[in-house]
């Protein structure tokens, strides 16, 4: 198992280090952090200079596509995870987007990953010389955030060790107000189990 | 009009200054270069300590894939093309991919292009609440190398302001050697053009 991150100029580059923890605890054989100036490109609160909404009204406004959408994140990287796929001649590609409590993000939805997957096995060499043939698996995408805390919790994930929020403070605390942490609050709240992370 | 560049630690990066020139004499809006290590994942002769092949013998070695395959490299770059359209509102992104003099690079073909057209479709928020869609445009993919050379002397293209080489010197200076070089020569040669820049 090799764990790949990519430091997209994300304001919450906090989550580079839980990433990092997370790795190390799990055993991987390698964790490989690529960058790319997102930020370039612009366009998303997560990337530019705007402010990450806070304390949204999640059950009314599930369906819009929020300004925390980042264009085209997912298929950036994928495109990478693709790329480090080949070069390790690994033919599975895990990626944990979530379709249900998030449904506004495009790049979540079973068929985006179909069309990439197909994509990616006319992309490579590897593929197109017939030595490996790429899955994108995304064993999160139907399950609820409360589901995820359940399955992780029985599987001994240390959620201790993990990051959410979007806009965390200088020390890496958790806002608990953006999104994101909303989310994850809720998700724990229902699975009944105690979020150990601090927040602001 | 926009540009887009990539500075993926590609050896020859000198030829992001030529797309710089290149893009101010076509009086683009903006050109943006957006950075991507892709040094991180290795696997290339042009992003790792290898070295690029030299006066290899093309008429025979043309179906192999070269050590100088970047992996996944086009879907990265197209990647960012495509969050860079979303943000600037644009739907027609342009890629110079060649699959005629190279037919080794399986992300320069024109099924792997098709592919990708249809999961970028799929992947953003403005096609995906249908107020842009993105085509991808290859108007070199077919014509020879011989052709491009012709077709952009007729448009006026000036040659002296670009770059090829995948191994220059110091200075920027193009080897002459590398399969780069070899097809450019023999594209300018085969049109009976002048070659209008300097070789080591």
């Amino acid at each position: 198992m090799h764990a790949l991150s990519v430091d997209y100029g994300q304001r919450h580059r906090f989550e580079l280090d839980a990433a990092t923890r997370t790795a190390e605890a799990l055993g991987v054989v390698r964790h490989t952090i690529v960058s790319v100036d997102l930020a370039a490109i612009g366009g998303s609160a997560l990337t530019a200079d705007m402010d990450v909404p806070k304390d949204r009204d999640l059950t009314t406004s599930e369906a819009d596509i929020p300004v925390t959408y980042v264009p085209a994140r997912n298929t950036v990287l994928l495109s990478l995870a693709l790329g480090h796929a080949e070069v390790i001649g690994a033919a599975d590609i895990f990626i944990g987007v979530n379709a249900v409590d998030y449904s506004g993000y495009p790049d979540c939805r079973r068929e985006y990953i179909e069309a990439f997957s197909r994509m990616a096995n006319l992309a490579t060499k590897v593929s197109v010389e017939g030595q490996l043939r790429f899955t994108i698996h995304t064993p999160l995408i139907d399950m609820t955030k409360a589901d995820i805390v359940r399955c992780g919790t029985a599987l001994g994930v240390n959620y201790g060790l993990t990051h959410t929020c979007y806009d965390p403070n200088k020390e890496g605390i958790s806002c608990g107000r953006c999104d994101a942490c909303q989310l994850r609050l809720q998700g724990f709240s229902e699975a009944g189990v105690q979020d150990p992370i601090e927040y602001q």
